[in-house]
């Protein structure tokens, strides 16, 4: 059988196990072109919330009784497409169930993963998935920090913002990270090597980010969206650039995705919103460089890993209360015969 | 005698005469490196609204007590600066009065002008001037359409506006504007060539803008902001551009900078701010094309002329209101000696 969450309404504000139904059926053969895929881990990413709302975004929400949308590794059982084959590591956009019959092709496309005995699989998901590849191109392409640049990063303490402080650093930039909490802080500087991180709980925390960028900020990577980005606009310096990658301040629907284009204006910044979905073809070349750098030790991460399928939507909570660290996954299934 | 006008308060909302105080002094000569220059236009631009408040801005506000701020056109009566001679045609930040003591450099600096006597010196504030080559970068380096692309001009029967939307048939094109009432709007089509012109004080104008676009939008050249922004925004093909070089519909206080940051990141925009006080090395080669293009007659411009500098203030109201086609300038003196 295969355990499935399907939604059964779209949540107003959080959402709750209460939206979806937890439906099984027989688990089916894949058929010509398809692919048998066992779960094994599911990415937990602020997008899944923002699928759930029948709002404008890069994808078509998920319809109501349909499986939830959700990226995740997995293993082939068994493979009708060419390309794949039984016992290969695979991520894509598996969805919320215990197996999945997938089409290789579209946005997150089904793709073949190295079996990295040094690498947990889920780091495939975080660090040296999408994760990864989204700050590697955030930093590189739109921050492009020159040596001796401070660049700010948002929800750092994330897997996204944890890397792409690090990716900072590579490039010679000063690096400032917020986070809530002066847990997640101290991890920022101790353990990913900011340079400065500003807690945004504290009620301090306008005069920490004032204290943290003493020559103002050339260029924002930005999660989060709200009074925080408002705050970092105005400490820009002319001509700063702007990776704009996540707004989660607003997936909830109790925040908003306003900001001030004055500040855009008048301190002349660029301003980039991305989406790994466009850069597919980049993928292979950052993702290997990252790989090289965790298995080198330079660069580091942290998992957050909740056991259980059904857990899915109170894991998607945890990411909104920032109660995890780093990449947060849901283990679905034991790991698969080839790992380890 | 040399008649100023003053800021004698910061106006709330619309500016108006008794925002300043007319004065008179005795013409000064200039000292070691500075230039006498006899104004003879003003030019009337949108941030000299924003000079006149203390808020955050690209230049330091206006201070109480001070001769206006503002870009103009002069003749140079006496030199002690290096390059600049008695007789000579410049434009600069020669301030809302008759006669300035200009020292060459800072922003907008004091710059010589070709004497053209086919064109008249106002085009050297519009068409030729800083109107022009703000159309300018905004269309070739930030805009930067592909030939059949569709550009969407804000405040398209502007002096920037009108140059964006011919600069964009140029580089081939569809060039879409937005404008307030249907006068302008036939302006627009049948005097500037617009593909297509929507009348934003139409009630129906967001079923015009629909109409218009019929693949979507491309590249926005945006002088407004606030709603009109918005449903441009919510037409913008994935990855298009935005030129971002005003927002006028906020600088009286009664509107907002706010924009949605949301549409930015879930349609990958690219917003630039930019101003031409960042082009200053670029200007004399646009320049030169933008003289070339107004006398092949490729390039069209209007102008409104508002006689007497005591004007100044009702005349910025007019831009406001949009009671103005392309460039608006005072006339505060008699033409040069050395003109036409």
């Amino acid at each position: 059988m295969n355990t499935q969450l399907r939604l059964k309404q779209r949540p107003t504000g959080r959402a709750s196990a209460s939206d979806f139904d937890r439906t099984a059926e027989a688990r089916s053969s894949p058929g010509p072109g398809e692919v048998l895929v066992k779960v094994l881990y599911l990415s937990i990413d602020p997008t899944n919330r923002v699928w759930m709302s029948d709002v404008p975004q890069y994808m078509p929400p998920v319809a109501i009784g349909d499986v939830m949308r959700g990226a995740g590794l997995g293993e082939v059982l068994e493979s009708n497409a060419p390309g794949f084959a039984s016992g290969d590591l695979v991520f894509g956009l598996v969805g919320w169930q215990e197996y999945a019959l997938m089409r290789p092709g579209g946005p997150f496309p089904l793709t073949r993963l190295p079996r990295q005995t040094s690498l947990p699989p889920q780091a495939f998901l975080g660090v040296c998935g999408p994760s990864g590849v989204t700050a590697y191109y955030g930093i590189v392409d739109i921050c492009a920090p020159k040596p001796g640049e401070t660049v700010v990063v948002t929800g750092a303490a994330g897997s996204v913002g944890s890397v792409a402080g690090q990716l900072a650093k590579f490039q010679g930039a000063r690096a400032v990270g917020i986070a809530g909490g002066p847990e997640k802080c101290r991890l920022l500087v101790e353990e990913f090597g900011f340079d400065a991180a500003v807690d945004y709980k504290s009620p301090e925390w306008r005069q920490q980010l004032k204290a943290a960028v003493p020559r103002g900020v050339d260029a924002l990577f930005e999660n989060v969206g709200g009074p925080i980005m408002h705050a970092v606009f105005g400490r820009m310096n002319v001509g700063g650039r702007v990776a704009l990658c996540g707004l989660i301040n607003a997936y909830n629907g109790d925040g908003t995705t306003q900001g001030d284009f004055g500040a855009l204006l008048g301190r002349r910044l660029h301003v980039h919103g991305f989406n790994i979905i466009d850069y597919e073809k980049q993928w292979p070349a950052a993702m290997e460089k990252l790989v090289r750098w965790v298995l080198e030790g330079r660069l580091r991460s942290r998992d957050t890993v909740v056991h259980g399928l059904e857990r899915a939507p109170e894991a998607l909570n945890m990411l909104f209360d920032g109660r995890n660290v780093g990449k947060l996954v849901v283990r679905v299934a034991g790991e698969a015969q080839g790992e380890g």
